[in-house]
């Protein structure tokens, strides 16, 4: 007869180990201050080269007979095809990227001298400006991992596969960028080991605190890590909000009936208003982003070379939290966002995240609610600000300035106007805990709450 | 300056006076005992009859030039369409109801000598064994309530859509049946009101234990009543369990990750395996479901007559949990079910979903596993039996046997085989708050749980 043992229902143990990591500003490995230098000594023992190239240079992939879409000739990784999106008062087209495998962006964790650290790869991914950034222990689609590479093993990958032995802390779906992606979701989770970790000249250990103090350097720390950070069962200590979470669901709840969203995927090649040349997929009006081909030499990655096609936006975002404290107790504006590529309608976003470029010749009345509060942010409001890019494995130099800004009544009213809500950092860290909630801009200003780069 | 009062996030009161109403077997209105006198005298009040029809005797309704899908001319309510649902190991191509829009299931609550009322209607729906049942205060589509019909306006429809100065105790989107709809979604709602309510002789107040009284008889408690009492947030008492909350929603998410689910629509008259003749669309083996016609006359409803669609399953379904204690905490055995509808891969469903007539010439190593669990149950070990039927504006004559059914270890292991898993009431309860976890089924099961009409 087996003994059964039950569990506590809530591992409250786990939020306050996390919290004693992220209150620890140095750990048991390498000092935060050596961590830049580290990375760039990573990519220079392996130097690799990213150059654009024409579609017709691209090696394994093409465009379809019929359909125009971009597409590997192994049927995997992932495709560029067309998108049509109607709602009530837009209908748009554009190319989007399918690549409906789920991965795994992974983190392992181990306590030394009693404080939670956390296994942090140094990854080049070409997109990225400066290639080589602190990504999670394993960042793996389902093709890296099934061999579709053809390539090497994907390092540490076992802890996320079998683990009977060890404890989770977050095993969550995340969605990833829905004007990009169509229904990508990645699973985000972290994996907390007893015994000996093999070590890795790629790998360092960290503690919550310093990946909260490297938050606030630009392109540092990659998206994938960012998005698993924000996924970790936090506490954030209020207790009251100016929304009970009934309301908050409530009102959500509402935000999702009310939109109509029918989106659809189409022939890449049937497109309206976008163009091909040799070199570029892009609109005519050359708003929004390109799509684009590069070549890779000599990555220390699973394979040494290769080409593959990146999305590229126009001009650099701006992604922010208008932030105030009421009652005591800080709150952050979201946005209840519709993206096309959503696979549930819409999700919680900053309150400000848009590509400035694709404004500028609009009249100011016209112009995306909250944007100029975040462009022209006096210095002494701005409680976090840096420049972080989005996955380089997909978007090439995707970068935006993310902010978090206190703002005032005049500004932000506290009776938040329609698809906007006052929500605190323990709601949104919360709400992250489930799939559909939380779009990936808002889980990077999550992160940096999460690991207390920032303490509002 | 507005002075702003700040809420506690959890609203701990909610759950303890939704208790307390589940313990009340009697309330201040109509007793128990007097409810299905009460549904039938409704019924015999205003007669109406439903028969069946051939597809050209359908008003308003054809099957659209081209795709053949049946629609109605007005392009709203509901369409019935094809579906390609690819698998791994599995191909197949069936109708759907496509209804894009996301309706209102409403239950509005009142006090009544301390203790929480539900106003519950007497509801004629086409597809009812015996048509009338007990149904939310409001259950209407958006056509309903944007006047489609061209009918009456929906009763008490203003609690759900102003709610200002109103509580609002749940509302969350909930699936429906994946293999009959395609990502179809209702809102789940109870508002608590305080001032007076306008009475209403279809309607009814009655406590939460009445109700679990009432779940004990069959085809009484239509299905959009109970989705919405699964929705409640009930206090469940158990704080341990066989896993935690973050390990269940880590096998949870592992089996989102392992499904690989391409569902697509398709025009209707190319879907493979089916037939259409005068009268149905069925498939040629006679397995799963009909699409038939009725004429409905003399309802009281928003219009008195109409003729519609219905799909019709070939037999009595028979849902079930297996139920056992461990450490002395009660667990149900939820299976994650791919549905080709549902917007989300796979939900929780019971352990048991079957419709058995599908399944009988398949030899014993080839039947749904546990399915002869539930069918040989001995009566000592069921807990709970009724027959429900699922939405009747949809579904025609689509019973269920309802079962929680008591096992063993030998029957049913403490570890679960891959694809189940053993959680409590509590978390079944928890994960009902949140939108793609539990299916309509299991909430059914729930339901009968939050009720009280069960105690394990």
């Amino acid at each position: 007869m087996t003994v059964l043992l039950l569990r506590p229902r809530s591992g409250a143990g786990a939020a306050e180990r996390l919290a004693r990591s992220a209150a620890a500003a140095e750990g048991a490995g390498i000092a935060t201050a050596d961590v830049p230098g580290w990375l760039a000594a990573r990519r220079r023992a392996r130097p690799s080269r990213v150059r654009r190239i024409p579609f017709a240079e691209l090696d394994g992939w093409s465009f379809a007979d019929g359909t125009g879409d971009l597409r590997h000739r192994s049927g995997r990784f992932f495709s560029v095809e067309g998108l049509h999106v109607v709602r009530p008062n837009a209908d748009w087209q554009q190319p989007i990227i399918n690549q409906p495998e789920i991965g795994i962006l992974g983190i392992l964790a181990k306590e030394f001298d009693g404080t939670l650290h956390f296994l942090m790869q140094a990854k080049m991914e070409p997109g990225n400006p400066n290639l080589v950034q602190l990504s999670p222990t394993v960042q793996a689609t389902r093709s890296n991992y099934t061999k579709a590479h053809g390539g090497a093993r994907v390092k540490y990958l076992e802890y996320f596969l079998d683990r009977d032995r060890d404890r989770v802390l977050t095993d969550v779906l995340q969605s990833e960028h829905g004007a990009w992606f169509y229904h990508k979701r990645n699973r985000n989770m972290i994996v907390e080991v007893d015994g000996d970790v093999p070590a890795d000249d790629d790998f360092r250990w960290l503690t919550l605190g310093q990946l909260g103090a490297l938050l606030h350097r630009d392109n540092l720390v990659n998206m994938d890590a960012r998005t698993v950070l924000a996924s970790a069962p936090m506490t954030h200590p209020e207790r009251r909000a100016l929304s009970s979470d009934t309301d908050l669901l409530s009102w959500f709840t509402g935000e999702r009936a009310r939109h109509d969203v029918h989106a659809r995927r189409m022939p890449l090649n049937q497109v309206a208003d976008w163009i091909r040349d040799a070199h570029s997929i892009y609109r005519a009006d050359q708003r929004f982003f390109r799509v684009v081909a590069v070549a890779v030499e000599g990555a220390a990655r699973e394979v040494s070379s290769w080409t593959q096609p990146l999305f590229e936006p126009v001009g650099p975002g701006v992604v922010g939290f208008a932030y105030r404290v009421f009652g005591g107790v800080p709150h952050v504006l979201v946005h209840a966002r519709v993206e096309g590529g959503f696979l549930d309608t819409a999700e919680l976003g900053p309150t400000v995240q848009y590509v400035p470029a694709n404004y500028v010749r609009l009249p100011s009345a016209h112009r995306p609610p909250f944007l100029d509060l975040m462009l022209d942010a006096p210095p002494d409001r701005i409680r976090y600000a840096a420049v972080h890019s989005e996955e380089g494995g997909r978007f090439l130099n995707a970068e935006s300035r993310y902010l978090i800004v206190e703002t005032d009544e005049a500004a932000t009213p506290a009776e938040a106007p329609p698809g906007y809500h006052w929500i605190t950092p323990g709601q949104l860290n919360w709400l992250a805990g489930h799939s559909h909630y939380v779009n990936v801009q808002a889980r990077t200003l999550l992160a940096v709450l999460n690991t207390h780069a920032v303490r509002l």
